[in-house]
């Protein structure tokens, strides 16, 4: 997506060789415009796929995720994150390690919300690892509903959770893939674009 | 609006009489479709206030304000959550205490995202005591912005804060305003609406 790797190169804020920050337009301050035209691009590649449900984290989740479910017509759930290990019969819960803040925390969804029959869409604002996303398709499966697909608006290619993904078969679509990022160049898959 | 009126009523669960979960449609699952109506309905409301910015706290009040943020055509900007105080220039940072969850927490916004020429508009999904609000605008005078006003999706009306922060010339719009609410009825100021 053109317009998404454009804001990347503008905006975008590469720490190391691993941190982008991003807050300009994705998880802080957010431009909804750009989110609205995200959420249509995802509707666009999952169309086919009979989505009934999106499902994503807070909170930078919910703004590409809930302009993806308003094109596709559907409910989102976004999982709530925990410190703590909670126990309720009425929680799907699941650990996720997150590799930025080095912390563990639990994600957790209320049963009544993820359907056997749905057929969800999983959207986040980055991977990199893939935890996040492992974490919410263990909740799908701890609901017996069916993970259609991944959607991604910004994949960090040089550490190959979305590759890992895509190998078990699942569909992951990313908008921007990043191979390769230092504090002069963003190099994303398929063209290399320098920073302006 | 009816629409609101309709969901709480049909779908909200009052648990005693200050806690009603709305998360069927507004925070855990949401209606994206109710959202977006919801956030025409602000930008209608707010229009002739020149917002340039739209301001909320992660997670939920985030879906209402992005929609918001659309509809107006300016960026929105989510103050993030911290259990701790921390000490870092670049950052505005107050305290809000949560009647809900009985603990004081840190809200903290980047300095650079809110400008002294900003013409903000808070929108959050809750008020009951005006806490979360009271917070936000503080955070807008530390930026030396200016508040125009603050949309909130539902308003616990029984518990005054939104008739305190009137009280002080704010423009405060509320889509759904409660004035009281039991397990078996809730009351809406203007009109009197059984549950089905």
């Amino acid at each position: 997506m053109e317009k998404l790797k454009r804001n990347i190169l503008e905006q975008g804020v590469v720490l190391d060789h691993s941190i982008l920050r991003v807050d300009r337009f994705l998880n802080h301050q957010i431009d909804p415009i750009l989110m609205n035209e995200i959420g249509k691009e995802f509707s666009n590649r999952f169309k086919k796929d009979e989505i009934t449900k999106v499902l994503t984290i807070e909170a930078s989740g919910i703004a590409p995720a809930i302009f993806t479910a308003f094109h596709l017509n559907v409910p989102i759930v976004f999982a709530k994150k925990r410190k703590s290990v909670i126990q309720d019969e009425h929680v799907y819960q699941t650990s996720v390690f997150s590799y930025t803040k080095k912390e563990t925390y639990q994600i957790t969804v209320e049963c009544m919300y993820i359907d056997p029959l749905d057929r969800v869409l999983i959207i986040d604002d980055f991977l990199a690892a893939g935890e996040a996303v492992s974490g919410l398709s263990r909740i799908v499966d701890m609901a017996k509903a069916k993970l259609m697909g991944v959607g991604i608006v910004i994949e960090k290619g040089f550490q190959h959770g979305g590759d890992n993904l895509r190998k078990t078969g699942l569909k992951v679509e990313s908008l921007a893939i990043i191979d390769e990022m230092s504090t002069d160049k963003i190099i994303f898959r398929e063209n290399v674009e320098e920073r302006p």
